[in-house]
């Protein structure tokens, strides 16, 4: 961390300053430059709130030199982190494939999906029961029914299943029957919530916040992780921006990034990302390309009849064609399905 | 509502549109353009899923005439709202001045914030009691010691109180204790929450998303509206832009937007949406001048020692100083204090 | 078009705004609404404004139905536009790279770049001769000299060159030395220097503006084909967002997205999307796998000695990899090298 | 300037880094952290690219300590920077209020326009000759016409005019015929054209970009300051960001911010930041109240025929009630009109 000074400090307040810094457990080192001082602070900064630095009077601002994440860190994790969830991986070498509908709408729906995705390659069942909608009018999902249509979806055909919480009034529940907790964007810095996380000993799926950068989204993950629950996985799907043609702009460069900063899994929702069905196919086979961990998509058994976001779900067949590909990019950037 | 058919749509199709359109209760016209062809939707569009629409097969795009929300919406209702709360009022010609530290550090800090903020104009005490910090590793709020303090402070000072609400755990006490529910930008579309709140019947301040539009915040309140609770006060505290030397980019625009969009108050918060104190003056003064009900301003009685935000904390004498010339600027915009 | 009016309007008024609509060639129906009336627009109406009839004071709000270009449109132009430019082709099947140094910086430096990019199989070299850098005390560039030492790598090693254009005073050297005319991104809505890139007949290299809507970005490529050069080439570079870490966004979606709006080629550039050289590879071959026609890369002999962007060009031998990797990835989605 | 080496760096690699770092006439201070090494530059490091140094194979990353303009920076220049311009001030006590249509229309309008403008008190005439139009089928200005009716407008009513130049063509006629030449939102990067705007001797309105930082707009003017003109007048003039409701996002802070961080005046743009009339009035007030040296207005004699822009222009008793209610907030932020 290094602490820029003012102009014309008195030497009286830089004392008192580096005192204060070095309260803190670190060492202080000062530069003299033609028009300011600096102060450069080494050892283990990241506990040090950057704003109240910025807060002394004579401050003129402060800037990191190493980022404010410990346990999600790579600088401190170099392997990358690999989960075993219900019999298969998320990270490492092998691609994990998500598939299924946005929301739970029936046994039946929720059924015949889980049979054709599980067909085509998919490894864990996605559906939502709580639904988090922009409108107080659109459906709201079936809640706890979701929950026990998921259920019977994963007896009947063996998929692990993904459903994402909203509130921790169902935490209970959803640690108890669901293999992977999702967090929604919208609730990314829900801090409460993340939190609870932190207690149970669950892998979440944190999905990227609207508009959050990569370092907020690890700062999210940090919460979670320094409750002690270590399995996060990141969920890149897509930030807001001034286009407004898709209804996000995918960040593909997170991919990479991610990996480079964190050691932490990292997967593509090709779905939310783009808004449109026709998109679907070429952000999934970007993602594999670009190196993330695999992708979580929106399946449906008829899209024009589902309940929720139809037009960014894709059918079976499209689906299934996708898997192929990324069967066949996988080992070029070096992975396998 | 508009609906714009794909190029060579058979009539059969078009026929079966109609049909599931006009099961909503709204009326048809269909206009057949040169390449195309449109159909109007006429009635009460509100409670139809644009994203449903656009999900059938036939369909290009579909794009709202009218907005998504009704209660919140000044079409429906064009008298300004205005609320009583604790001798005073917020919205109409009277401007609402809310003040305090960012968060409640002690008993001593509260109650001179307390005292300092009233002589200087404050009708109501803001305070911190539960923080949302993003990182972990910050100083989380004093919390329920932090809602005594506050309620001690506005026992000895006589002053209403506004806090964070966090999570709907507390949701209880801060029914029975605060004045004003505050709901912070993180939490926007905490949806969970939200519908919580429509079931109380307090006054809630509602801030704006960093990065969400004017109709996704105003459908937040439509949340809370919906089930029954009409009082929101909306809070513009800087959105998200690319520019970084200010925390947030105040989105002063927003205030004259509300007011033609919606009969709901609105206040701005210059503390968040600057960062900084040296600019906090100013874009409270253009707050006033713009045509906001009145501000939410961070004061500390020392913020270079405050816990949190105090670089964008003010001193109580310049707040002193803006009170005075918003008293000067509150006519000229037909306004008083 | 649809013209939404506002409530309570005359029906002279009405009258009036038909007629002056009707007078733009288009035919005019009027829908009832409960609340509000719309004037649906038939036929042609690419050429009129949608501001001005927004400016009528009876008028809401304008949507368009159909997009505001015509020459870049696919729905006039079905097939795809391919380009024969020196031997090779851009468009169509065949995936065309483009590599090269940021700046053209000595005779050796840009002879050893062209051949090391050609022996891995690059199609055209990049090199730019007038830099458009942020700071006035940045290096500028070799100017004229620049062409001269692109012109002697182009006899000496047989690549077509690729360069920007900065000012129309260059435009008559461009159009005779140079084989694709780059405009930069900070030109794109340089409206003056795109009619006179009209007027030429040499394909043009139209990269996106820093915070241009796709719509935006067409429109420029209008300009330009409005003139009469038809030969235009688009490139996505990275947009301007709120994440700081990389140096744009590389948005991916765009690829799929220009690809159903328009008939013209796009590539991705991987170097400025990025702004790390770690990156780049990552981001080819998520290019390639979405769809695009082919890259824009930077790459230099010695990067860490590069006068400019080193930290974004990539060694010959990364180069060659990702060349590599992109011709495995091709036929995966349907393309060749 | 502070360089942050990656860990694990050898001797001689820092030592070949530091000599090539004082080569630029600066002095080093190395500091030993924990995990890195830190490098600091004490001198004028405005003269070295950031990327330069990064680009280093030992560099993790380079942060700036001191802003890399100078000619613009408060720093160097404490005093507010004034101009005389016709018998009139721009920066300093005295408000500049600059009004006029968007386009030139014809004789008539323009003298009108401008009559009206300068009883209601108006400084300067803005209009425009050459339009720069997102679409090639749209009204392109009257071009050198357009001048001629200005210059008619200024003999006749006795205003200086302000117009915007889009092409180094034209630098000869603008300088010798407008009173202040304006740089427009997309050309605040147009480079070739801020050379050229160096070498004369002409007050420049330099807008802000559509996506600009204000680092990156300072550093346009250092362009033009670079290069012997050091009458720059900037204008915020709203940026882009994810909101839609309004044309652009007026960033109001960027008053305050321009004010620490420069010695340049600064006006808004109330007009193209909201792109609705009915908006106008609150920013203008807002922009006045936040501290800016004025405002550039757009006015029209009859906004519903305006050619170009008339859905934000506003009509004479409108800018003559704004120039009232500017003049009353005037003294209360320390300003006279």
């Amino acid at each position: 961390m290094v602490v820029v000074l003012k102009q014309k400090v008195r030497d009286e307040e830089i004392q008192a300053l580096v005192e204060q810094l070095e309260s803190y457990g670190v060492k202080t080192s000062i530069m003299e430059g033609v028009d300011c001082k600096v102060i450069g602070l080494l050892g283990d900064t990241s506990l040090i709130n950057k704003e109240e630095i910025e807060n002394n009077e004579i401050v003129e601002k402060v800037m990191r030199v190493s980022e404010p994440y410990k346990k999600a860190n790579r600088k401190f994790h170099p392997k990358d982190s690999v989960y075993q969830i219900g019999g298969h991986t998320i990270g490492g070498k092998k691609l994990a494939i998500i598939a299924g509908p946005c929301s739970v709408e029936s046994e039946e729906q929720i059924i015949e999906v889980a049979r054709l995705v599980k067909k085509s390659g998919a490894h864990f069942l996605r559906g939502g029961a709580f639904k988090p909608r922009s409108s107080p009018y659109s459906f709201q999902g079936l809640g706890d029914e979701g929950l026990d249509l998921l259920l019977k979806a994963k007896a009947e055909v063996g998929l692990g299943i993904v459903s994402e919480l909203m509130s921790i009034r169902h935490l209970e529940r959803f640690e108890r029957d669901v293999d992977i907790i999702q967090v929604g964007a919208r609730n990314m810095q829900n801090f409460d919530l993340l939190k609870e996380l932190g207690k149970i000993r669950k892998p979440i799926l944190l999905k990227r916040g609207l508009s959050n950068t990569l370092e907020e989204w690890l700062m999210a993950a940090e919460y979670i992780m320094a409750g002690g629950n270590e399995q996060v996985i990141l969920c890149e799907r897509g930030i807001r921006t001034f286009e407004t043609f898709t209804r996000n702009t995918c960040d593909i460069s997170a991919v990479p990034a991610i990996k480079r900063l964190s050691h932490l899994p990292i997967l593509v929702d090709p779905s939310h990302s783009a808004g449109m069905r026709f998109m679907v196919e070429s952000l999934s086979l970007a993602a594999i390309a670009a190196g993330a961990d695999g992708i979580i998509v929106e399946v449906h058994n008829n899209p024009t009849k589902a309940l929720c976001d139809g037009q960014q779900s894709i059918w079976p067949d499209q689906f299934d064609e996708i898997v192929n590909k990324i069967k066949a990019i996988a080992p070029i950037v070096g992975r396998e399905v």
